[in-house]
């Protein structure tokens, strides 16, 4: 029989939210069940659904404080380092935060929302303020490029620096070993950088 | 009751992928059972298992099967194209090839080979195959760098390209639209051979 009233709806939440996400951290999404969170949280499973629509609803939540979490470490990145720095550096902690979280990081591409859903704003926003980030980042290295193509670049860098981080924690695609990770995003962000001077400098 | 000896053990095996196959395309891996494979072939769910050692065992010959044919794909761009060319010729083969089949592409990270597991030789053979494809597209524009220079730009084009195929297609991760995609592509085959171009004329 599960506890009654021992927590408020905010911390209830909480707890769920805490216990789904050490379960994934020790066994990724196959191990996360109603039965098990309920188990670890000592409530009954049926509690779950007073805080959550259902298990894609919490895996979102959860996902979405995984973007929040790295959010809050590239912005320890210092605004005023050299622009070409700034963009190394965002590229490493980006690659650390992968390696630092590898089945969580593994969930954005594991778990599904159903077809017939669309992503809740709370969470594009995330994604937008990511995108943000990068943007913000290349601009002083994009003059001339015009607006569009300046966006389309920092997508660009930013798909590619993902792509190198999530295939450094993949384990069937050994494109990428973690202990090459960061020379080749040494390699991705100086070559793009320098493709980006190149093609500035033939556009203006 | 499942059949018996209407098969020989090669028909057996194949009629297992063909069957687990379309399981995936149509539901992805959640899909995917001992039995729901079984039904579908008409056998009973032990007759897999001598076939394969396991259903990972299995869903590691369909995902070889796709990366042959990504291979055979890679192939169809004509060797004797301009050196750029064939090289945003591949990285759109590479794309359109993901797009194509979204759920079997996803397969590649959504599924975890056990961590006491090393990958077969068979399977990493073909990972290393395609990392030589990338290696000759790049050699003749990588001229100037070094072999381990040159290597590791392949490494980080592959995996860029590799990246925005992966999130064109994911659900959750809105970095790429799929209408988007090919002009990103765009943009990181030419930004990157154009930094490629200026690193080379530097060193050399």
């Amino acid at each position: 029989m599960g506890r009654r009233s021992l927590h408020t709806a905010d911390e209830l939440r909480e707890l769920i939210v805490q216990a789904s996400t050490d379960l994934i951290h020790e066994s990724g999404l196959v191990g996360l069940s109603a039965r098990e969170i309920a188990r670890r949280i000592d409530y009954s499973p049926g509690t779950l659904y007073n805080s959550f629509d259902n298990l894609d609803d919490l895996i979102l939540t959860i996902e979405g404080r995984l973007l929040d979490r790295l959010l809050d470490e590239l912005d320890t990145v210092p605004g005023d380092s050299e622009a070409h720095e700034r963009v190394y550096r965002m590229a490493d902690c980006y690659l650390n935060f992968a390696g630092g979280n590898p089945r969580l990081w593994n969930l954005l591409f594991e778990h599904h929302i159903p077809v017939s859903q669309t992503l809740p704003d709370w969470y594009r926003q995330k994604l937008d303020a990511l995108a943000s980030r990068f943007e913000q980042v290349l601009r002083p290295l994009s003059k001339g490029l015009g607006d569009d193509e300046a966006r389309r670049s920092a997508r660009v860098l930013w798909s590619s620096v993902h792509g190198i981080s999530s295939l450094a924690v993949a384990d069937k695609l050994s494109i990428v070993s973690a202990e090459e990770a960061p020379v080749l995003m040494r390699n991705l962000v100086g070559t793009y950088l320098a493709g980006l001077e190149a093609r500035c400098s033939t556009a203006g």
